[in-house]
């Protein structure tokens, strides 16, 4: 299994996000700007929910940046 | 032959979506918005059938997010 | 040899493609849609035929979907 | 050196159109269309000579596609 | 752990805009420019903070150029 | 450390192009043109300064074209 690097600063900043339940903005590659929650990550995928509970499955690749 | 990482929870959900038939709407790189059932997954593409029986095959890397 | 990974249900699906002679429409990261056949697929490009007999050697990473 | 895959039908089709100096076009991501010959190929890139005698080296992640 | 490879010219030369805490530019494939300075890197992303000290996390795959 | 692969035609070219200064177009994914001297490559990054002395360092997959 494709593990997740929890070497990366990255992964242990989204890590602590998730852990903190802390409200993030993600903006995609089609200049969406998503605010929510994250409430896992892996690999391919962070998965964000946003006020209205709605789940979303971002790609990691369309993510052009996590505002905190 | 290149396996589906079904460690991952990403590929774990989607899996979930396909057995229960569940409506899902994914947003792609282009800005389209497709809505309907995933049929099945692979590492690089997803099938999803639209409410007009439409089968359309979405490259993993044009997906922006799942909407569930 | 980067061999076609025929193992994965995508690649099977589209040498049905091909050996039925299927239309298909493609849609390309530039917002293009193509009609016609898949002639072939290798690992990094499909090769489609227009009804103007036109051949496209498209890149995976462009296409976004195929549809049938 | 990594090796331009010569087993694959698109690495063999653009050496045949290198060879015959065949007329090109080529769709990039950016949606612009660059006409004109292929003089080499790379895993990387694409050397392109346009009708004024400009080169240009094109990534392959930037082709959508090249029309015969 | 993906080791950041310090042997790189564009890895070390992050790393001393990081030490010096230069003022840099970042434009990004939505066409975003975001000034500020970069804190820190991994193989995955740019963490950069702005003049209002708010943290961008960057895909270094959303990442057009860095200017200094 | 990830190496520059020299091998490469277009990597060479490049080389050229460094050794001998020469003024070259760069098209970015973004329609951005920069023109400028490329000062070094590495396998992730070019570093190129226009006209105005300003240094960019552009991600690889940023690139469209290189014109010469």
């Amino acid at each position: 299994m494709a593990e997740l690097d929890t070497g990366l600063p990255s992964v242990r900043q989204v890590q602590t996000y998730i852990q903190e339940k802390k409200g993030v903005e993600v903006k995609l590659t089609t200049g969406d700007v998503l605010a929510g929650q994250i409430l896992w990550q892996d690999p391919s995928y962070l998965c964000l929910m946003n006020g209205q509970q709605e789940r979303f499955f971002l790609s990691r690749g369309a993510v052009v940046y996590i505002k905190a």
